[in-house]
């Protein structure tokens, strides 16, 4: 389900992932590749982050394709951000097409994105919510897996919020999809659960990719990492580097057919970003 | 909040009293008189039975204002209906306004309306939720205190789901009021609980003027009841009857300026339709 | 661009036609099996008869998905009609995705609906416009070439509108087409041009497959006739007749793999049904 | 119809004047004081300048009600622009509600709005048109006479593109006005037109206050200039400047209850704003 996008570096206008390159984003909601199911027209949402204004993100969601969103393409032809995530929906059968259910969604100054489903999700929510402060209970809004899954997430970050690391950041990556597996299996669901996750507070970035049974189903996932990912002749490329990351895109799918700038994300992996764009790459646990 | 109406009788346009009447529930959707703030833009909702088709209801929902809606104009002029519910929505502020969150809300062949609140529903949320068995739990897809209520008085209905009476729907309400008031008192609520609720089957109705504190704030409800409700020379004016009641509205506010049409509904009261039209008027509890 | 269907018989739930049959029009909108580009997910509409009521359609239209939208799930459950069009809409590109594009359009007791394109539409639209008269000039919302077609048969129908016959209509279409080409040519639009238009009094049916080049353009368009369209152990088939025609679909795409049960239209021929139930195939012009 | 603001000064949130002083436009979007008809929910659009990118502005538009949009929220927190321009629309009644009727309209670098009418404007619209070359006639997308006016005023500023004055511009509006009662008196429209327009380049501003017949209905205008308008212990005020305008709003009503800060715009009277914040009011014609 869904096909989704990071970026972070030099500011950068989301027009250039969203819309322009060759395999856009934009691009991928109605005809993604390394989908079964090509079609991701269920909404939308982008989220990103000023640091000239404040530490906490903007974002803009909806409901409706992106492809035909007028708002989407005037604003992201108009924002230039050095940290943002995008993301488009293919809802789950049966769940409602609504716009609290549309990613990536936002708590203070931290933004969530999900790629994947928990299988059958209602056998394990009503444990999952009980789990959750009150604070965490009542700021889920609308009736996502992703959702829910990002609350857990939170109320594990909690005794660090007034000083976290990265590693602490990856730490309660790690403990959400632990304790979903822990539910999952009491649950007794049959069915594979997926979890390419994505979080990021504007800095640090955090990003899986995870299957229950990643040899029956897991989704893909790349990075690019380079100097800058620009736009010579038309085309879209990611110029190498010499000495630090300066410009890094981790994705659903690659934005573009030049494969030698896109590394797939191993099974059971995550990416994570420093502050000082270090990349990094390890098993889930 | 909101303001709803309820017709029953031989089958009617939606339009007589959604759209064309002078006091229409359109016309209260922004100019509401016995409401402080007399906008109700927030979304909108019908419900009507087609007993020639079969015993569930369908329903047109939506998040825009009722008086722009051109499906709504357009379905209100042909959709005539022995029962209808109609609901114009002013969301209570921090609730998202969102397809889900718009009655009348369905379950089986039952439709479900409200006009109040639960004071500091967030406080109730939890212990209300953990009442429920898993099939009304997962039933829930907003964020309202209607909705949640409405799961309550599910609940209560559970073991007549195979044959009930009136006298078991009013005594379900009767119990989903009590309950409430068990729980905010438990979570010392401190503003007034406003019970306005509306249940129907297509054939039995029961709907209350309920509030905690009646002296501080209640909200309004009259009935009419007669032989038609029926528009002479560009009036509208419920005939009387002569012998049986063959056309009963029950609604936030009376539709017409014929005051003498409208009963007002005497405060923590309910009314109760039966299949036969007998309608009856008894205290809440 | 687009998909269409028909319906004309026996009251039919649209339900059977929209949703549940195995290429239903909803499965159509984003996985059409014809075009290039299978997906239709820029805005559906429904327009229906409902003869015991009166002779004007009702229509039902969205900018969102069909697929995802609940109230077009709800009313196709519910609503049988003995003639219903249904259109599910792939913008063209530049077009807006606005309610006011959205088909079956209407006026008075007809319903209009069309697949294809006026090549280069704006170098033809202000001449178009030109030729009609003050009540059609103010008649069309939107921006769509078939809007603004809808005006010109409109246009040249108005002599007959006290009394026309089935043959009017059909040469009206004609003389529509024919117009258009004038147009067309006169502004040396070099792409073809595609006119699988349809209309419909609720009694009468009208509908082509043109193409201004057949050679290398032309539209899908198919009609099946029987008895019934009826659903026999999970699949739906076009029972065969023994006298005269008692149900009748038109159609972008067959509704089923049994495609014994649908026949092509030839290119550049046009379908009319008789009030009768009566179909004839014969070439535009 | 409608309530508009424009801002021109220092870097400023757009949350400032939308939704945070206490008339804030978004309050008039369902509280307007100096109309008849309270309610403007119609849609509504923002539009602003970011310099420090490019010339031409960011619109942001929508048909639902401002006051429960959770993008414009979240966006007007987080968009501090030197120029915007935003408004609320109460619709023509017949009018559709829909994203292209909605301001203020774009044009290269041009921001247009407008509070009023054209009396009886389907009279005027066709020579209107054809008085339009090409570009501006297929430029409308939408029926509002707003928008229509908008391609009149770009016609008339047409030989000045490559280089105007704001002089040029208060001509061009001149010339639009003028033109406007040509036609209206030609068509014998019998009701006031009132014409209280705005455009902006992001630089020069232009905004009228103007009815036919001012004596029978005239829409309001104010205008507030100073040094900064600021938020001191939670009350908006316009800090008085020693020197030279650095904050300028123009608005349909004022957007605090400090009355001395607002000054009435005279009756058919023009305000101009130049490059250098110079402001000039001057009657039409």
């Amino acid at each position: 389900m869904c096909r989704f996008l990071i970026y972070r570096g030099r500011g950068m206008f989301m027009s250039d992932l969203l819309t322009k390159a060759d395999r856009s984003l934009i691009h991928q909601s109605f005809k993604a590749r390394e989908r079964e199911e090509p079609l991701n027209g269920d909404g939308f949402g982008v989220g990103w982050y000023s640091p000239e204004i404040d530490t906490t993100p903007c974002a803009f969601t909806s409901t409706t394709p992106a492809w035909s969103n007028r708002n989407l393409h005037r604003l992201a032809e108009k924002i230039r951000s050095p940290c943002f995530f995008a993301h488009v929906r293919a809802a789950t059968p049966g769940l409602v097409v609504s716009e609290v259910n549309c990613h990536p969604f936002e708590h203070g100054r931290f933004l969530w994105m999900h790629n994947g489903a928990v299988g059958e999700f209602l056998k394990i929510r009503r444990p999952l919510r009980e789990s959750l402060d009150d604070e965490l209970y009542n700021f889920i809004q609308g009736t996502t897996d992703s959702e829910h899954a990002f609350a857990v997430f939170l109320n594990y970050l909690k005794p660090y919020m007034n000083g976290y690391t990265l590693s602490d950041l990856a730490d309660a990556m790690s403990a959400t999809i632990e304790q979903l597996n822990v539910w999952t299996r009491a649950a007794e669901v049959a069915r594979p659960c997926r979890y390419n996750f994505a979080v990021t507070d504007g800095h640090n970035i955090v990003a899986t990719r995870y299957s229950s049974d990643p040899e029956t189903l897991i989704e893909s996932l790349y990075v690019s990492v380079g100097d800058r990912f620009e736009n010579i002749d038309g085309r879209y490329r990611m110029a190498p580097t010499e000495a630090d990351n300066r410009a890094i895109i981790i994705t659903s799918e690659p934005l573009t057919d030049e494969l030698s700038d896109w590394q797939e994300v191993p099974i059971n992996h995550m990416v994570t970003v420093s502050p000082e764009m270090h990349l990094d790459i390890k098993p889930v646990h």
